[in-house]
C-alpha cells in the first residue's frame, strides 16, 4: 500500500533523529507515533549474502525493509537520514562478541567502509495500532524498554549464519489478546502475528523477570504474556555466528523512518 | 499457512518430475491442481547477493520462495527432485545472451558446480484458485504456454543488475476482473494481484498477440486483458545485466514442487 506521513509525524521524526544525532541515548518506542521504526544490522560486504538468505529464510524474525549497498547511508526510507549517527545507540561487534556500545558510529564506518546495511521491520511499528485500539503499552506506560529473550527455538540456517530467535514480549489482558494478534497480524512486513501466546517455559524462557535485552516487565493479574518476533534475532545470530566485523542498532533504540506503519498494512 | 498436499497430488507432482527428467518437454500450467509450480534462475556464488537483492527489491515480480546455497540441487519444497533434470525444458545464458536450451541440466552443473539457485513463485500457483471459482484460464482451455510480454517498466536496481519487468496475461470476462484480482492477491507470494489491468499501452506493449514469451492469445469480446508480475523477470534482467552465466527455467515451463497452493495463502 502506499501511504504517505503527515507533516506532524515527519517533524517528530526529524526532530528525534536530530536529537540522537546530537547524542541523545533512550529507547525509541512511541516515539512519532505511526511511523515505522527499524533494526540496523551491518556487515562487511563478503558477509552480506549470508544476512540476507537468514532473513529469507527467518521473514518473521527478519522481515527486511531495506538494504543500502556497500558504503552506503542514506536510507531511502528516510531521505537526508544518516544511518552512522541517526540511532540513538549502536553496538559493535568483533568475531561474535559486543565490544563497545556507542552513540555514534562514523569512526566505525571509517574504520569499514564496505559495510552493507539491512533495515529489518520492528514490533514498536504495530505497537501504534495496539495502543489506537485502546490496548496499552506497558513498557511505553512504564517508560522502560520493551523485554527481549533469546528462546530455545532454533532459526533456520543460511550460509555461515546460524542462531536462536528471539522474541519481544507485551503483556497483554487476556480479553484483548485475539485483538492484538489480529490487529499485529495485519502488518506482516514488521514481524506481524505473534509467534507464541501464554507459556513462556515452552520457548525456553526460565524467568520472565529476566530479559536477555531491554528492561523487566510488569505482567498484571489477568494478563498472559504475548510473545513477538523481534529484530534483535540476527545480534543472536552474530553471538553464535561470529563474523569477524558487525554494527548494529541497540535493543529497543531503533532507527525511525519517515514512512507510515499503513505502507506495511497487508 | 502449514498445509500439506494429498497423496493424489504429490503423486501426480512426481510422475510429472519423471517425465520431464526422462526428457519430456511441455509447459506445465494446469499439472499437478493446486501446488506450487516456481520459476529457477541458478547463478555463480559470486552473483547470488545481486539476485537476492534483486528478488527484495522486487518482491511482486521475484517472490522467493527458497535459495539453494552454492552446489545444492535437492530442494526442499520437493525432497527427493533433483533440480538439474526435473524441469521440462532449461535456457542457458553467457553474458546476457541465451545461448542454448536444454532439457537436462546436469552437464550445465559439471561445468559450473558452485551454483546458488533460487525458486521463485510463480502465477500458475494462483490459476488453480481461478479454476476453482469458475474463471477459465484459457491458455489451459487451448493447450497454449501463457503469454509474456516485457514492459516499459524498470524493475529497483540492485547491485550489478537491472532489467524490466515482465509480465504475464490472461483475458479475464469483465464480470469477473475483481474475482481474480482478489483470488490472486490471496497469494502474495507468488506474484498476487495484478499489476495492471486492461490498458496494455501504459506498460508499453504495442501489440497483445506478439508476446516477448510464450504463445500468442485469444482475447475474445467482453474480456479483458489482466497483467500479472512474472517470475520470468529475472530473465529480463539477465539479458540487461550480462552476467557471465545464469541457468534459468524456459518460460512456462516450470518446476513443480511437493507444495500446496495454500501453504502460500495470505
Amino acid at each position: 500500500m502506499t501511504a504517505i506521513a503527515n507533516d506532524q509525524q515527519l517533524t517528530a521524526a526529524r526532530e528525534a533523529r536530530e536529537r540522537y544525532r546530537a547524542g541523545e541515548v533512550v529507547p525509541t518506542s512511541g516515539i512519532a507515533h505511526g511511523l515505522v521504526q527499524a533494526n540496523l544490522i551491518s556487515v562487511p560486504a563478503d558477509w552480506a549474502f549470508d544476512v540476507l538468505l537468514y532473513a529469507q529464510r527467518n521473514p518473521k524474525a527478519c522481515p527486511v525493509l531495506e538494504v543500502l549497498e556497500a558504503g552506503s547511508f542514506e536510507p531511502s526510507l528516510a531521505p537526508g537520514a544518516d544511518l552512522r549517527t541517526d540511532i540513538p545507540a549502536y553496538r559493535v561487534w568483533r568475531d561474535g562478541v559486543l565490544t563497545e556500545e556507542v552513540a555514534d558510529a562514523t569512526a566505525i564506518w571509517e574504520e569499514h567502509p564496505d559495510l552493507v546495511s539491512f533495515l529489518i521491520g520492528c514490533s514498536f511499528t504495530f505497537e501504534a495500532g495496539l495502543v489506537d485500539a485502546g490496548i496499552e503499552i506497558r513498557h511505553q506506560s512504564l517508560r522502560r524498554n520493551v523485554p527481549m529473550y533469546r528462546t530455545s527455538e532454533q532459526c533456520a540456517p543460511a550460509g555461515r549464519l546460524t542462531g536462536e530467535l528471539v522474541v519481544s514480549m507485551r503483556p497483554i489482558p487476556a480479553n484483548r489478546v485475539a485483538d492484538a494478534v489480529r490487529i499485529s497480524g495485519r502488518y506482516p512486513a514488521v514481524h506481524g502475528a505473534p509467534v507464541h501466546v501464554g507459556d513462556p517455559a515452552s520457548l525456553g524462557i526460565a524467568d520472565l523477570s529476566q530479559p536477555d535485552f531491554g528492561d523487566a516487565p510488569e505482567v498484571r493479574e489477568g494478563e498472559i504474556p504475548v510473545f513477538w518476533a523481534c529484530g534483535v534475532t540476527p545480534q543472536a545470530a552474530i553471538m553464535a555466528s561470529k563474523p569477524p566485523f558487525a554494527l548494529t542498532h541497540a535493543p529497543g533504540h531503533m532507527f525511525i523512518t519517515d514512512v507510515p506503519d499503513a505502507a506495511y498494512m497487508a
